[in-house]
């Protein structure tokens, strides 16, 4: 009896783990909480295991599944692909879904490389696809309401932003190699994971970025192997050690387009930091303050202030003026993590109805593959990077 | 698809507001997030008004939906009726379901008086149906986790607790009458609402009330009438002006069984505090702190920790180790406002399926009902209100 | 060379442990700090015993020393006499000292009873003296800011105050009977050492009480005797258990005359609290928060502030705007509780240079002690205590 | 009477504004609150201009002036120069005053280049006399106890720190030229001011550091000319506009010989942060958080406590077992700003008794230089900088 008279959408979805329950959730929670035109329609979900996706499906509420991903591609009655695999996957689905007629909405980051991230921008371009990126931190209602407040100049010429994403869960050294930590499957550690956020709230709340000076480092560089690396917590196979061949933390400074500056850091090493997305932006006229892990409040503070009453305010953005909060609960009655994926895919749907792809698209996907491969260069090469450098030398070797 | 071999619990729900979201939608995640045995179905809705019920059930995905809670009752195809009507609904429906043998479910205070809330307790108890009452804020992580660590004498003699539920969505003087501020519809207003909420946790967490001295007052006594008074932000219809004749504010002292004493506070008109449901409990070996607008931390310090590291601790209850966390998302990816409801109905479910009364039931309900009516009592007369004498007032007064 | 041309006020102070410290210290300090007309000379310190009073004076800089408080009195080098004693020896030395012409600066509370206070009182009026008592928490900058605010009309009417004042210092139940924990020096317990800020600052920032109803309470009832009870860290001389006569607790909630309703809170019970003295501020414009540990912040909430940008401003009181702040360090360069001190005794010598009593004076000495006194009697008798009745009680016994 | 049995060190000061005005307080204060066998007298304060340091000496209790500082330094009843003037004297004044076999206790940072600070360092060596830099942050007991806590290895193996020192006092473009925005009196802005602090913290608490990369800022590159610009807040006198030579904002990244990794930012351009002084260091097997605006509190979170109750503890550093804390007031009557140079001086006192000079001396004075120049040259170069290289090329500079 659910939407009767909307327009659907059916999503054909791979993988099934954290983010797959993430956004299965979310798709579930869209027409519940608002009132799009499109609604999403959970057609399929795909993964090699037969009885883990079968499973899977039962308990998240898809009608059907797939264990091929090139079928559920080729499936008429699929209308967006969703990639939640691993990173090494996305590239060669995202263009096979492109050229399939299908959307695509892909997991960050969004490839292993700049050079495949291209392609697959190339490809959605191409096919004339809509296309996200799941950058999901942008829709927290304090974030949108951040932008609202930059776009409207409340905070002036940006000078600072100050960036950190701190969690702390593979520091015991007898921690295993898991698929995470497997530069073939991720293409990098905390970077690709943590860093990519934060980027991506660079770019979007402060600019563009123009060079980077960085350093990843592995703290720990040995770990035992497991057999099995399915899931985040693996346990240890054996007493037998594999280099750990990414990052376990990426700090870098940074200088934007626009003049502003900031430093950066993702790391799984700072301890009592389960899940630390934080920022500062500072203006001229005033500055903002966001923390994941206590993800409704913004904090701001504007310059021109009456005199002996100026400081940070704490605003929970959970008002009714607050960006997609009207669609949740009464003031104050707050909202988590799984949100952010459902105003998301407000967007998206949008998208789909209108025949745009919403921001953050694959260019977005482009752009912030650009400053995770500047880092990495920087870092190598113990130099600053340019981005502008970096995206024509990508550019020549997509060639 | 979903839960093909589970045993259903078909719902009837009366009203579909504010509350009548938040149900809809926490009986959609329970068998997302959980493996119950018994998983909750959508299967009618039922409010006055034909053209909005309807509308509310498709949107919220009731499989149908009724306009007369008596023929709601008489369906033999629900188990359970929940009912998240205003207050002076409650008793009538609760006993009629009882003694259809529905199961109930109803949103808290259980009723306008003692007496009522009595009556409603025998009625589920003599017609052997399972009852629960909604006092939600039970079911955060945080405090289900406060409760493990009190019941296991981690804080030991408990010596005190403040609590305040604060508000300040009326201290607009041109806010109008709606329903919330009407004595014959509520009960009573601040203190029925949110001191509610405090007296739960703190016989939730404390023990059993013994006596009360408090304050129930109203600071703005006219304000505009609505025509319509539908939903909490009504808007004034003219220039008339009508009494109100419920408390905007509630504050008590308290003594429990057990020795300890108590603060409360509960106010519509506190600037600042949009949803303040907070408390501290202080106990011979430790003490905890709980914010319901960051309601993933709870703050605990112990008295026997190392001299010199002694502080609080603050704690995002979102590990798999705290109650119920683990069937969402990794540690300190938040969760929100509307999980507490999932959380409280897989108690339910699970009551359902091996035939008890989850707490906090009916008893909790009454309970609830005489330290709220032993404050009323007091702020009318004066004078310091034991709970037991109000029982026996009630009581007899039920016969 | 210091203060060449200033007029001097030499001191005399009675006491010298903790207090004593404290006014010592900062007397150094106002001359340092501020450019008054007036300033204070170390004449003279007071202490039984001859050794340490002799030890105390030179360390802390006094230039002469007394053993007996009735020759301090008689001395014609002495202006004005500052009592630092235990609370049992205040009446009599303040209404000796007045009769011998001495300006009176106490420590607070100011007495023991009700009736102790207004003789004192009485004494210092008769004898047209200077007097002030040491409720030096309201000048902490935030504080005297807040007064700023609400003197000018920037919170409205005032709805709520809810204070506590929360310590933990002995929880332990060997813990010994220190002379803090007897009736006989010190009138009560965390009544008069604690609740008495609390009603202090209430009095400065919401108006005076009009009624009480209140518990206090002893949660250990027996402790180790000591046999020299010196100082606040005593140990336990001997496996001799004696009754404690004052309150481990007082709890109370008030009406206050202009309509504000308040809870009050003081404790040294609340494990993890150290020093808490904070509180909250409702009024029909704006709220302010205060905690003493961290008391050059002040929250301030506006609730005209633009839509969407509601929030409490986290201020740092620090600022040249701010009262007293511009005599210490540039903004942010924090200062603490031994500043209170020197900001209260610049407005003392102001007083003397210019022939008035500056508030706090014995005025609210015995205003502050007729609410003490009155939730004491609350607490004996169960009953709601209206200050006026006890302020009259008071009067007939003091004939 | 102070004192009688001490042995004094007769201090005589060249400087007197806010860094002079830190200094004299606290030599006033050793004793008061110290027992140390050395106490500082304040027998001569230094300034060019007559009429003001005459006043400064009145007002801040100084025994004598002179007008010129060569003048003192060969005063026989000097023992120690205390040095506070602007950066650009420093060096000439130290290498004078040891060279006249004084003590020297200098501002920091300890001189304009490396070069000059090495040539200092050779000076005070060559003439045995006993040195130090006010680093005063070192002196806050928690950053004492936090010293502790790694120097037990309560943290492990240092991973991460991130510094912060955020203020935002000219930010108004408007605000003019005074002596800290001149290179030729202050070497840089935010870099030796504020950026200084953050590095002798992270030496102090994690090592040295081994190689950066830095940017150095000046986002206004023009501001009015003052004509005196004497004090922090001078007025523009006209119109013309002058070339800012230092930087606004200095941010690096930084790796540590023991293989921990740095982000450093420090800026005057933070709306909102007016002394954010802040860290974090993350280690094995915990991590602390500090912030000097509320500088009595250390977060200390333990990566090894019992899992479910993890997180920071807040711990308010003012108990007897913390570093100098006991000699101040009871727990949780919070110092201030102050009390960081009464540390200090404690030390210093104590170095001149033993005949050592205690850390952070003028050692610690060259390697926080060589920081500072690295991270200049990295930011005029774009390029890494081994603080080995700098120390090196510095040191053949210095032949």
């Amino acid at each position: 009896m659910v939407g009767v008279n909307k327009k659907q959408v059916r999503i054909g979805m791979i993988g099934y783990k954290f983010m797959g329950k993430a956004h299965s959730h979310a798709y579930r929670d869209v027409p519940f909480y608002f009132d799009n035109k499109v609604e999403p329609v959970l057609q399929a979900l795909c993964g090699r295991n037969e009885e883990g996706v079968k499973e899977a499906a039962e308990k998240m509420g898809w009608l059907s599944y797939e264990t091929d991903w090139r079928k559920l591609i080729e499936r008429a009655d699929i209308d967006l692909i969703d990639i939640v695999t691993p990173n090494n996957a996305h590239t060669e689905i995202a263009i096979a879904a492109a050229e399939a007629g299908k959307h695509v909405y892909c997991e960050k980051p969004l490839a292993m490389t700049l050079e495949q991230s291209k392609r697959m921008l190339e490809a959605v371009e191409k096919n004339g696809v809509i296309h996200m990126i799941n950058y999901n931190y942008r829709f927290a209602p304090a974030i949108q309401f951040a932008k609202k407040l930059i776009d409207t100049d409340r905070l002036g010429k940006i000078y600072h932003i100050r960036a950190t994403y701190l969690q702390d869960w593979i520091m015991d050294p007898k921690f295993p190699l898991v698929w995470r930590l497997d530069k073939e499957v991720c293409g990098s550690g905390s970077h690709g994971d943590l860093a990519a956020h934060s980027i991506d709230l660079a770019r979007f709340l402060v600019g563009e970025f123009k060079e980077v000076s960085g350093i990843m480092e592995t703290f720990i560089k040995q770990r035992p192997i497991v057999e099995s690396s399915s899931g985040l917590s693996g346990k240890a196979s054996s007493d037998k050690m594999g280099d750990v061949n990414v990052d376990d933390a990426s700090v870098f400074i940074a200088r934007f387009e626009n003049g502003a500056i900031g430093t950066f850091e993702a790391t799984r090493f700072a301890g009592g930091n389960r899940n630390g997305n934080r920022f500062e932006i500072n203006g001229e006229k005033g500055s903002i303050r966001w923390d994941g892990e206590n993800m409704n409040n913004l904090q701001v503070y504007f310059h021109d202030d009456e005199p002996g009453l100026q400081g940070f305010r704490t605003i929970n953005c959970t008002e009714e003026i607050h960006p997609y909060a009207g669609a949740y609960w009464p003031t104050a009655h707050i909202i988590g993590y799984e949100h952010t994926f459902i105003n998301l895919m407000v967007e998206l749907m949008d998208g789909i109805d209108k025949g745009y792809s919403p921001s953050p698209n694959f260019v977005d996907g482009v752009k912030n593959q650009a400053v995770l491969e500047a880092v990495e260069q920087s870092s190598r090469r113990k130099q600053w990077v340019s981005i502008e450098t970096i995206m024509q030398s990508a550019s020549s070797t997509s060639v």
